[in-house]
């Protein structure tokens, strides 16, 4: 057992840096004052460097190879070999000059985008996006790829998915929901969203929110919940599942979404055991999965109507101006469906749109089928094919999002396999769980956590998504979940 | 230039992982969940030992030899080299197996303190303490000394300090201060302590605090103040040097004088420039120096009675069952002289008989001159001495503070000498600004703090703690600043 000794004494070592690191990354976005971000970058960079040697040592390296001729490993450790080799190879096929390049590419590109999206200028941005993308098709060529080279981005997200199968799994979805879409506006009877207008004090949506994700299950005796710029969750180490979020004053529910939102990741988080953690497996089975489990608190539940007729007292306490309003009309109120031009206020209807149009963007760019120049008009023309509206200017269409500006290309179909999985896991949930409702509306959540832990949390990255999707559900990943919740739940919601 | 550079570049590398080392600790203390302290432990452990492995290199070393050789450094250099070079052969008398087993008894000694300490049980605690002293006395023959083992234990707190030096300090303290103590106790008028009874809101006491920092000059930009069990200054880097701070319900001053305490400290490294932490100067001239910051400002300022007619009206605003206690009266209350059990909790006259006993006993320890048996008879004696007080058990004697279960050995004179340094700081001050009383009154701190900036703080650990205080005040250090001090401010009060 030396070897098996040695690689779990290595990923020791690189968790205990990557522990470090993220907490600098968290308390970057949270506590630390705004003088310290040149001494923080470099603390962070000087770890990040310190990790990336470990995990390209040449004795980590023979130590996978000779654990993966191995057939005495448990589960947990023939997975981790899987996941940890897989990313071994990966970043040691890209020669480290042209990785550096990538690096200052990635740190202009993204200083390039944040003055172009200030000034809705795409052609500011275009020579940088240009060579992030030429940068893409380099690393998909070193990596390796079966089909085409975007699959080779999307590997390290969603392990096993290809865009043949992504484009096979939209077509129901964009066949199903662009009519379902163009019913709700022309037939649909609209949601009041004026229930929820006013001014709600910050500290009490804050305390709104702890309140809700103990509700939930989050256990802040292994987790805190901190403001920051962006909700996010983070795994610090095990017993360490923190959450950010913000609140808007004028908007009473967007934080409490952010909270369940994050708190469905964290309960992910909080739900794998040390050894997982010890074992580089606590990221979960893929992004996608990882997004299945905050979209199922925060939409399958979070804007379900049991949660609303739970939810209606409590949101009361903490916001009284919302005391007399009663449990439908706020779960129609957090129901509203109206295409946006901006993907982060999209939708349970509108938001897979946005994601599809992303994908077709960029797995074209990375095939070297579309040029840069062309995609603000594509994207334009996109959305109105989509959502039936068209951006004012680029800030609000192709410069909308970061991600590109990172040179993370492949990313985005995850938003989307996230809800997808989400609506596959809740049916057989529901199957499972007959009660579900009735639990939910009498604010028992542990059932529901009890059935996640089982079915989800403790395996972190053991099983692949795709074989966590069929023990869970019998069936590989299936649209058709997403399609009859989305148009069941709205039809309702809409009275068509 | 090259060596410099190399030089330059080794610190540059320790001070990242001394940063995120801060970092890990300080949130280990502020918002580390407690189910995460088991990987935090780890990761800490990581840290210190890289940076360690860095401290200790061959390279530094060498470059340190080098460099110590050159008389074209700058003073800053200079002063770098001394002091980095002193702490590099001190890490490096110690055989790494000694050093190893000493910090194991380190943690096992801390466990078996806390225990004793709570079942008051010295016994239990000392055969830990015990092998403690003996570490510390292998060390200090390690180290070197002139003339006392214990010598070679002062010299990381206060470089320079003997133990014949202490001793000639510590005799006019005490032949003053004794007798002034029982005529306080005897003749003097004791101010109304009941004016500070009540029950004070926290969240009120953590404003006040905030607002008392800001009031002070102290820049939340490179800073921030959180909740601990224990008040402490840290400094995480250039420009980010946080505030913890704890308040009592029962007690409105406690945190107020907890937060100008170390409003001090993070005074002093604030003032510092990013050249100083480059070079491993920002500790300061020495832990006396440093606590003569938080003294300065907690006890020569914040006890003085311009700074509470200066309060009076913000310390009602933030609790207002205060508002109508007048200032003479709030200044009267917060210098009630009362020999207690607890250093902790001494007032000005009495604090230094604490680490004047504290002293006289770990330097006999270490010497060799008194046996760890003996230690309880030997504390309640010296208490009887110096305060006519005694513990009704080790709880409150012996076993009641941290430091000696860690084998820190040489620590506490520092905080007598913070008093000493800061009363003589404070008599060069006066001098210099005639009108400080007023400016104080007026709740102007500028004047005060830009004067501690050019004297003390810009300077890091530039000049040593005796060089520095003889280019402020002209003089080495002089107990007689301290005594005129004490003896004139508690007459006053005490109106003997």
């Amino acid at each position: 057992l030396e070897t098996l000794d040695t690689y779990k004494a290595i990923l020791g070592e690189i968790g205990k840096l990557r522990s470090a690191e993220s907490l600098l990354a968290w308390d970057q976005q949270t506590h630390m004052p705004g003088a310290g971000s040149a001494a923080r970058a470099d603390a962070l960079g000087k770890l990040s460097r310190l990790g990336f040697e470990l995990a390209t040592s040449d004795e980590l390296g023979q130590c996978i190879e000779e654990l993966e001729a191995r057939d005495d490993l448990s589960d947990e450790e023939a997975a981790s070999v899987r996941d940890v080799g897989r990313q071994y190879r990966r970043q040691k096929a890209i020669p480290p000059d042209l990785f550096e390049a990538f690096t200052i590419a990635q740190s202009k590109g993204q200083a390039a985008w944040a003055e172009a999206r200030a000034k809705a200028d795409f052609a500011h941005f275009r020579p940088n996006l240009e060579k992030l993308v030429d940068f893409a098709r380099q690393f998909a060529e070193y990596y390796g790829y079966e089909d085409t080279p975007y699959d080779a981005l999307l590997e390290p997200f969603e392990p096993g998915m290809t865009s043949r199968r992504l484009r096979k799994i939209i077509e129901p979805l964009k066949a199903e929901l662009v009519p379902f879409l163009e019913r709700i506006a022309a037939e649909g009877t609209p949601p009041d969203a004026d229930v929820l207008v006013g001014s709600f004090p910050v500290n009490m949506q804050r305390e709104m929110s702890r309140r809700t994700l103990e509700i939930i299950g989050y256990d802040y005796g292994s987790g805190a919940l901190d403001d920051a710029p962006h909700p996010f969750t983070t795994e610090i180490a095990h017993g360490d599942v923190r959450i950010t979020n913000r609140y808007e004053e004028d908007d009473p529910v967007s934080g409490l979404f952010g909270a369940l939102h994050e708190g469905g990741h964290a309960l992910y988080g909080q739900g794998m055991g040390e050894n997982l953690y010890k074992l580089s497996l606590s990221d979960g089975a893929s992004f996608g999965i990882h997004e299945s489990q905050s979209r199922l608190i925060e939409n399958q539940i979070g804007r379900s109507r049991p949660f609303w007729r739970f939810f209606q007292p409590i949101i009361g306490e903490f916001l009284p101006q919302l005391a007399g309003v009663d449990a439908e009309a706020l779960y129609r109120a957090v129901n509203v469906v109206s295409p946006s031009l901006i993907r982060v206020e999209a939708d349970e209807v509108t938001y897979n749109f946005h994601i599809m149009l992303r994908f077709e963007l960029e797995s074209a760019l990375i095939n070297g089928e579309t040029a840069v120049a062309d995609l603000p008009a594509l994207w334009n023309d996109a959305m109105q094919r989509y959502l039936g509206v068209s951006p004012n200017d680029d800030a609000d269409g192709v410069l909308q999002d970061v991600h590109w500006s990172m040179g993370a290309f492949g990313y985005f179909p995850s938003y989307m396999l996230g809800n997808l999985y989400a609506a596959q896991v809740a049916t057989a949930l529901r199957a499972d769980r007959p009660n579900l409702d009735a639990e939910i509306e009498a604010g028992d959540f542990e059932p529901l956590v009890s059935w996640l832990r089982e079915k989800v949390h403790q395996f972190g990255g053991v099983h692949r998504a795709e074989d966590l999707i069929r023990r869970i559900t019998g069936e590989g990943l299936n649209a058709k979940h997403f399609i009859d919740y989305v148009v069941g739940k709205f039809s309702d919601i809409y009275r068509l």
